[in-house]
């Protein structure tokens, strides 16, 4: 993966178990445009504080991120921890302490080990000569099962550009940025206040609609770094090139979104919950997060049970408008549901036929208004039980 | 279980699977003052849209109730049954239809064997003579482990008076009326009004803070009957008999809340969250109840993990005011953190120890206000998963 005037570097520091990567670093020649986004949590880890300090600066030149250690409700010493890796890698790479954004993942409440940083970061610049954006994806993995990496070309004005992004989720997903790192960078000159919201937009339109769990973390932070090394006329709002540019955007993003839905802690099943018919987008949102996160029906996505019923019990209780008469249910294009009554006929066997699927969508229409929404989850299987139980151990 | 006037009866009506009683009748020898909550669910059962509508009469003669078929999301023709199962308990009764209330639990969106309900209610009928309470306990099961059953003596002024109930839960239990039926009967003479007003406190100290799987249901129903057959002088708010009654009903609604969270599917906890130092009430019960709705929070329950971040984390996206660098945290009387960071010492290794026990309490301190609330709740097991993936199978 080739972004020009970035290089990638990835290194095993020995904060995770031994045999696995843990410590990254992406680095950008030349200071790029930081668009940023982080949780929404009150509880936020150290090096999201320092992360959303800088970011008002809306320049980045290098991201340092290790795994296996969330920094998180690690109270002053935390803090100073982030700091002196963010100090250890402006040191090494000749750059201004507040260019680079250090990032965190992993056991909540327990102190970084700092000696392992201090012996990761030498050899972590070294690696920049030969690492890869695929090492940075392989080293920010939790319970991740695969690494999580995508990327598009685009082109402006006849000069062509990548965008390229990777990320980790698995489990405690849920909108407004829940354990989920995303680093994006791309060689794209963007004109800086048009790529902060067009990033916003883009994460709200991906990581803000998935949810394994309904757990919102601590550390959730969505980077994307532009430093215009592909020599592009700057992008501006409003115009073809932006439309141009937002598309590959949202791709990229709609794709690492999907990735970390599809490796969602023990998930066997990709489903889309679309609301429809209700009386505003918001709603449609609502019951759609309620339908996605309740327990009952994720478990009878995982038994591949087509239960409809738990599925019209959760848009009941989401709190939006809801007249059940009107309620309309689909498993793919099954009608299983109309006026709030089974379907009667062959539904249940052809919605069972669609719940046995690796991926399907489950659309409800509310038959109120135009309110549409559509949201990706996954199943509650026997392994998120066990992967999460055992997770510190 | 003797409380005067009433009577008792359950029978097999080949509703659920053969060999399990599924249908229950509560009957008064004369007309009762009826207390009634309902689910605050928007797609309600047919028997609480008819329960509803006759509750507000105030006066209740019978409750019939069948498990294995909760007839919800079964439009006219589950309206049309509800009313068919009442109104054959009320001739069967001598009694005005509109004294009966009807009560369903079990699987959505399928109809009800209305061929086996008029087969079964005569004999419910001819049963009265023999039956007990703890047949109805028994009947109203339905993924629960054992019956729930609870009673109380009281006195006013120098006349005894006893209030029992049964209830049933497990899965998809939360506040407002998840899927639990709950049914009181007291042979006290008590002041309309009053009995209402204090039914409702009862309700929302006790079935309204418990918490198993955060699915609120369709058909949840909490009924009290007064008969006055003890012969005391009415009760009345403000009196010396009303504390007293207002405390044996409690007690009596509080026993059966803490035995559906110990039988929620799958537990192996009974653990009880309060959140204190909050900025009002409102706040500790909405941050409580996060904490004892997260998946992952419930799983390292299970999974006996003293994993304290992931409850800082929940009341961090709780949506209350939160100082992360004033929070304590306790499991039972062991400091795991103050100020938001770990208490150090032997604190890992004492509070695993409190993990161990079947029965132990979360403490969280905001350090903010005077605020404080405690809910009930169970962990997130296998089991819960295995019962719930294959429960209409």
């Amino acid at each position: 993966m080739m972004v020009k005037g970035f290089k990638f570097s990835a290194v095993e520091a020995a904060i995770k178990k031994p045999g696995r990567l843990d410590l990254a670093l992406i680095f950008s020649e030349t200071p790029a445009t930081l668009a940023a986004v982080f949780t929404t949590n009150k509880v936020k880890a150290a090096p999201v504080v320092l992360g959303m300090e800088r970011a008002k600066e809306g320049v980045c030149q290098a991201v340092v991120v290790n795994s296996g250690n969330a920094n998180a409700c690690t109270g002053s010493r935390g803090m100073e921890d982030a700091r002196e890796t963010s100090r250890l890698v402006a040191e090494g790479l000749g750059i201004p302490d507040e260019a680079v954004q250090v990032s965190s993942t992993g056991v909540i409440g327990v102190q970084l080990p700092m000696d392992r940083v201090r012996g990761g970061v030498p050899k972590l610049v070294e690696g920049l000569e030969s690492g890869t954006l695929d090492d940075v994806a392989r080293a920010i993995m939790t319970t991740d099962t695969f690494p999580k990496l995508e990327a598009r070309q685009g082109d402006a004005g006849g000069v062509s550009y990548t965008i390229a992004g990777v990320a980790k989720g698995a489990g405690m997903i849920m909108p407004n940025m829940a354990t989920m790192l995303a680093f994006l960078v791309t060689d794209a000159a963007v004109e800086p206040a048009w790529l902060r919201k067009a990033f916003r937009q883009a994460v709200d339109a991906s990581f803000n609609v998935i949810t394994v769990d309904g757990d919102t973390s601590t550390n959730d932070t969505a980077l994307l770094l532009a430093n215009g090394a592909a020599g592009n006329v700057p992008i501006h709002e409003g115009t073809p090139e932006a439309a141009r540019f937002m598309q590959e955007l949202q791709d990229v993003v709609l794709a690492l979104a999907r990735q970390i839905v599809r490796d969602g802690e023990g998930a066997t099943k990709f489903v889309a919950i679309t609301v429809k018919g209700a009386s505003s987008a918001g709603d449609a949102r609502q019951a759609a997060m309620a339908v996605a996160n309740s327990s009952l029906v994720k478990t009878a996505f995982f038994g591949q049970d087509a239960n409809w019923g738990r599925i019209l019990a959760a848009v009941g209780y989401s709190g939006v408008a809801v007249d059940p008469d009107r309620v309309a249910l689909f498993f793919d294009d099954v009608l299983m549901a109309s006026n709030g009554v089974f379907a009667g006929g062959d539904a249940e066997a052809r919605g069972s036929a669609v719940l046995h699927k690796d991926e399907f969508t489950v659309t409800v229409d509310l038959g109120l208004g135009e309110g549409s929404a559509t949201v990706y989850t996954s199943d509650l299987s026997l392994d998120y039980v066990k992967i999460n139980a055992d997770y510190r151990t």
